[in-house]
This record gives structure tokens, C-alpha cells and sequence, in this order.
């Protein structure tokens, strides 16, 4: 359990997952697992309790630059999060693949690698240079669901338990 | 043919390939095959005959969320249309794994998760919750092609023939 | 070294890696190999010396169409020189299978997929119709980093060394 001995270390706490209004449908899995892949579904910032975690809006008006790069942090624990309910145990990660980082930008912002850096340093830190090493896009969307500031879909290789 | 009598029993037609102005050059696979999975380019709502289906247009603006939630449904007929043409068989597909949804999006439409419920119901209703399932994102984009309010891009995992 | 000698043939040089200002932090990699396939971060079109080619802006209003086409081209010579420098040769690359092309668009212009065929033009040139096939999306962004007009995420399959 080397991953999540270095989560308990830094203090960092995996959330449960995503929870929404009763009245939002998400009729999709969070992690697909198949054929030694995980794909991960877009990813939102989250509480603990799993509920969207703020401050909601665009990143360059209502949400400034630090406050995205940490919900791009949060977003990658609410992914691993989700890892972990799926495969048991996150050290059966052999390989992070790609990461595509989505930021809800407001016109004219372009920091949006800056945004997703806040991901790409958490799973670094955590899974180190090799496993950890990903192929990468951030990049504006005009809006995102919730109207959350950023949102994160991923592809990772598992080791067969 | 299990799938195809599905469709049958509830009367959906998969259309032709897409069809557009002779202006318009796609030198691209609608659908690449390649070890054991099927890529899927972004695919529009579809007429039976291929034609771009409208509404057309900004969802919240011109496209209503109904509106906007059968052109995924449409999308996903065109999907599986280029499936069958590919792979010959729709019973090949063994797993969906990635449905990457877009919304063309009026300023501040952000129930794109609710539109994309149309290609996520459709997939679990055909294929079941083991290999329908996927992961999944919906997010909003600045503008698609041929003002389409809704394009949908894949991968399935395929058993050889 | 076929695909090396079709560029010298055409006179089209692969840029050196691209070069940002110090205060941008890119942690991630450019091209990620793993289980045959690599897969390609978000490229920008690049000058040979890795700078970031302009125009830049959005298409349809300070980056014409035409503008844009070639912008797609370097984006994919971009990702070539970047495969090169990964896999030692770029006939190791047995099939194109993803293209995703991001359109910086100004607001209204949809012509996004004659953008993106000069990316999928040159890949068809030089890998052919069988190795060069490739699904994809060409859509309009709100926001490209640095803003770039155009910007290609790919996945390829490859052979072992």
C-alpha cells in the first residue's frame, strides 16, 4: 500500500465519490476497467463527503488561478478516489497514460497548463517520474457541468490483481 | 444479431454514413479498427438517408435540452451504424469503454451531463450494464461543426472475428 | 527510414521540442510509450527552433482559415519530431488511431474540420492509407494555452524496438 502510505503522509484525504441532486443522472461508470486499462470518466473537484467542492465558476473571474490549481489537486484525489474502489488497491497502477485536463475558462484566460499542473504534481509526487509520467492536454472549454472550474478524464494501465 | 434485433423491437434505424456538402472534405476513418479495439471518430446526429439532423445550433439558445437530448440519441445511432458497416457484426463489441460527449453550448448551458444521457441510455438499454457500461465526460464546447448541438467520439473493445 | 525520407523529399524539417518561457512549468511528457502504443500530449505548431509558430489568435478572426490549415500542419510535424526523439524511428509506427483536433474558434466559425485536414492530409501522405487511417474529432475551443489557433492530442500503435 506504498500510494496510499504517501496520501496518509501528506495529509491527503481520498473523498467518496461523487454526489449529486437527485434530479442529475449520471448513468455511466466512474472507472471502466478492461483489458488491463482503466479509463476514468471526467472528473470533478470534490469535498470529502463527495460533494462538489467550490469555489464554482469560471478560472480568470470567479475563480482565480491558485483556487483552480487546487481544485485540479482535488480533482486528481477524487480520481484516484475512484481508482481505489475500483481496483482494491491503487499501488496495482503500472503505468499513468493520459491526462486531459479541461478548465472552464472565462475569455481570453490561456494559463490553463498552470491550472492542470496542480494534477499532473499530485500524481507525480505520488507514483514518481516513471509510473507517474503522463501524456498531457489542458485546454479552455466553454463551460463545464456543475459550473465547476475544472474537470479531468484520464487513462491508466493496471497490473491483473 | 442480438443487438440488431434490439433495435428492431424498439423501431431505430441506423443511418447511412454521413453525408456532407462536396465542399467538404473528412480524409479520416469514421471508424479505425486496431488490436482488439474500435476508435471511434466524433460523429453527428444523423437522418436516416446521412444527412446532418437538426435542430441545429447553441443548446440553451436554439437547441432545448430535449432537443439536444435526442440528437444524442441520433449520435449514437450514427455510432453504431459506422460499427456495423466496420465490423459487420454489432455483437462483436464486447466493451464500450470511453464515450467522450460535447455539447455546443449557449453561454451558461451546463446540464450537459443530462444531454448526454441520450447516448449513455441508449448504450445501457442495447447493450446491457456489463458491456454497456463506459466512462464517460459531457462537457461544453465553443463551437462543433456544421453547428451540430451535440458530437459524440468512442472506443470499444471488439472480439476478433 | 522511409517516413524520414518522404519529409527530406517534401523539404519538411521536425522542430526541435517545444520551448516555453521559464515561468511555464510543463511536467508532463510530450509523448508517453507504453504496451505498443504511445500516446501524444496536446502539440502547438512549432518553428524549428521549438518556438511557438504564430499567428496566433482565434480562427475566423485574427488566423484565417488558410492560416489555420498550415498552423494544423506544423502542429503534426510537431508531434512527429517529438515520436522521433521517443521511439528512434517513426517507422516504427504501425497505425495512427486517435487524432484530436482543438480549434482556438472565434465565435461563429465552424469550419473546424477543413482546420484539422492539414494535419490529417500530411499524416496520409507520408504513412499512406493503411498505416495513415485515423479516427477523429475536429472541434472548436473556448481557450488554447498560449493562445494557439490550433492544438492536436493523438494516439498511435507501435512496434517493439
Amino acid at each position: 500500500m506504498k500510494i496510499e502510505a504517501k496520501l496518509a503522509e501528506r495529509g491527503l484525504i481520498l473523498p467518496a465519490t461523487v454526489q449529486t441532486d437527485a434530479s442529475v443522472r449520471l448513468p455511466f461508470a466512474q472507472v471502466r476497467v478492461y483489458g488491463g486499462r482503466a479509463y476514468i470518466s471526467g472528473h470533478a473537484p470534490l469535498n470529502p463527503d463527495g460533494s462538489i467542492a467550490g469555489p464554482l465558476g469560471k478560472v480568470g473571474r470567479e475563480v482565480t488561478l491558485e483556487q483552480a490549481y487546487h481544485a485540479a489537486e482535488l480533482t486528481a484525489l477524487a480520481i484516484l478516489a475512484d481508482l481505489k474502489r475500483e481496483l482494491g488497491d491503487l499501488d496495482r497502477i503500472t503505468a499513468w497514460l493520459r491526462v486531459f485536463g479541461m478548465v472552464q475558462t472565462a475569455p481570453g484566460f490561456q494559463q490553463t497548463p498552470a491550472v492542470i499542473n496542480g494534477c499532473s504534481d499530485l500524481l507525480l509526487d505520488l507514483f514518481g517520474p516513471e509510473i507517474g509520467a503522463h501524456a498531457r492536454s489542458a485546454v479552455g472549454l466553454a463551460e463545464l457541468p456543475f459550473n465547476i472550474p475544472v474537470e479531468i478524464e484520464a487513462e491508466v494501465a493496471i497490473a491483473a490483481e
